[in-house]
């Protein structure tokens, strides 16, 4: 039966959702073999799955765990990952402060791909791990609840996702989109926001495969009866100017300060007006005039305050390493390039991440981009700012940066 | 860099030597993971291998372990497996009877295709455990051994093999290529005949896979210069009329007494006349009058009693067991088919066949088949006869014969 449904897959013929069933739910239970799971996927990869598979797949995902469901909770947002990527910590608290309440369940991050909760944690004092109760009463209290996960969702894609990674499976719309929308759907939002990141720095490289995905999690969110909206971002650069926990906290705060005017605020803002107005069911222009208005008028910040100070954080207390390397230009000329991946893979390297889920990650360190592509630069100018507590190779880090 | 190579082969690129190299040594010293190698053979059992990439796995399968070299033993026959082939038994010794040196290692049956060495010991005394001293020996005295492999041919095709078993990744041309092959030229023969079985009961089911499994296997033979035949035969239907050790022994007895005049004893004519004429370097005609003397004279049954007695057989004590039932037929009716699958797993059921390594056989059980495909029979005439030790659900074996 194992060997027959693999066998069924390597030929592009269609699993039926019994096939699906006995094949997933064996491998939780320990019945089937990674070396058969791994196999099955490969033939995933390179035959697809059909959408009636596809929704089956995703069903069988949710029911492998727990699920959800704080009522109100109406929008959540999600980004498939990237380097510097912290809009949760901007959007979050522009939503809440126009009255559309946001609890999410967040992440660590593992490689170099950051979590919003290891960018919380480096907050002194930030509590992130909330009960369910305490949850429930945040959320009504003031609207805004950032918090680690209290359940176990989803299981199934935890094992499937660890096993995609070191079997070269990762790159698969159909279980992609099977990840990333059990987990929403497990986690009970209505309507659902998605950030597809593209580029060097992101899972999916093409924009022609963001599209095919954004179509596929739409299709999902349809059959749940889930209003679901895409958008597809740049991470071919890293995002934003800081790379690195307290950095990007600060980053952040600056955002929500209006001391700011960048592709970072930009996004954030649509991102923000996307949720709103799915939150608020009112036009996307409308729901722009909303978010600017909360960002220049200091309700966004004022709501990012107090936020942090229920859960207990203490902003006065953030800080960075105050030993810094500054890295300086060997030559004139123009910034073509400064590599999402290869930042990131820096930042880990620096303490800033993790490599496996057990490392102990430093707040205080990472970088602070003072150049960024299409910028001009001069000779001995700084490239960047390395925030550090141990040695570095900085020629390495020059090579990041392309210029021409 | 292992995920890198996975990728590539997902993607369809073609993979350097150093890459296989580098992935299947790894594998071989457990640097490599089961998960990971399923994953790769997945991949190439869906986007193939280039001939230089089959020519250059090959080459790290034989290097991964001992080699033969018996100088003069030229010519070597091989069968892809099938139910009910005991067609070595029959062309070992007429082939010696000839003067061409016969020197086999071959294995034991694992599933439903039975091995040569299990069906030589179903003989009371016969040794299968021969040094290679006495290998030596016996060939130059008798010109025809068959023994069981005392080196560690291939290690790397021992391991793969189990692996794909269990990971639907059996029905890949050029890994089927690169496992019989890689065996072959190890074992050191310079010219090999290559029996290729194609039907249900056999790995090979389509008549287009055998042939471009003969296309493939000749050119690695080019690549080592050794001159490769390849024959395909059918295995739609189980070889001969018996099945189980002692019984296929007592078949193969009775052609080389010239007994028969059957589809049996035909296949073994035209086998026998190509390794005859590889030997002998004479066409293919003039070795098939050579052949059908042999059996004709009595010198190749000759050449077979004094192989098993060489060998410390006592073919006087040769035993079936007693315990026999008779599968009579429910309907008159032409019999359009019996499946080589389902007979072979009933003579796996009945004790004939392993299932795992570790199985003791029994020699004395099988099956006798009474009526052949395109037989007509009568209402309660005998199908077949089971020669049993232990119970059998009498049903299942009637509905192996198709009767219109």
């Amino acid at each position: 039966m194992i060997v027959e449904i693999i066998n069924k897959k390597r030929l592009g013929k269609i699993l039926s959702k019994k096939e699906l069933e006995y094949f997933f739910n064996g491998y939780l239970h320990g019945e089937i073999m990674d070396y058969q799971m791994s196999a099955l996927l490969m033939a995933i990869c390179i035959k697809g799955m059909t959408d009636k598979e596809i929704f089956d797949l995703t069903d069988i995902f949710i029911k492998s765990g727990e699920r959800f469901d704080f009522p109100g909770i109406e929008v959540d947002k999600h980004s498939t990952g990237g380097v510097g990527d912290k809009t949760t910590l901007i959007i979050a608290p522009i939503v809440a402060s126009l009255g559309v309440p946001v609890v999410k369940m967040s992440g660590r991050g593992l490689g170099f791909t950051g979590g919003t909760i290891d960018k919380l944690e480096s907050i002194p004092g930030f509590r992130t791990n909330l009960t369910d109760d305490e949850i429930e009463k945040q959320k009504k209290e003031i609207g805004i609840v950032i918090t680690s996960q209290t359940k176990d969702l989803v299981p199934l894609d935890k094992l499937i996702y660890a096993l995609r990674d070191v079997t070269g499976t990762t790159e698969s719309i159909p279980l992609i989109a099977t990840s990333i929308m059990s987990k929403k759907i497990a986690s009970g939002a209505d309507k659902i926001l998605i950030d597809i990141k593209v580029g060097n720095g992101a899972l999916i490289k093409k924009e022609k495969d963001a599209k095919k995905l954004a179509q596929l999690m739409k299709k999902i969110g349809e059959f749940y009866h889930r209003e679901v909206r895409c958008m597809t971002t740049n991470m071919d650069t890293p995002l934003g100017t800081s790379i690195g926990n307290s950095l990007e906290v600060i980053e952040a705060i600056n955002i929500l300060q209006n001391k700011e005017d960048n592709y970072l605020r930009d996004l954030c803002i649509e991102l923000a007006s996307e949720m709103v107005s799915m939150g608020k069911d009112i036009s996307v222009e409308k729901a722009k005039i909303q978010v600017e208005e909360s960002i220049r008028s200091g309700k966004a910040y004022q709501k990012f305050l107090e936020f942090i100070k229920y859960q207990e954080g203490d902003i006065q207390r953030l800080e960075v390493s105050n030993q810094k390397i500054e890295v300086r230009s060997k030559r004139s000329g123009l910034i073509k390039k400064i590599s999402a991946e290869d930042i990131g893979n820096l930042s880990v390297s620096l303490g800033a991440g993790r490599i496996d889920k057990e490392d102990q990650i430093d707040p205080t360190v990472g970088i602070l981009l003072n150049k960024g592509v299409g910028d001009r630069v001069l000779e001995k100018e700084i490239l960047c700012t390395l925030y550090v507590n141990k040695e570095v190779n900085i020629e390495q880090v020059e090579k990041i940066f392309v210029i021409e």
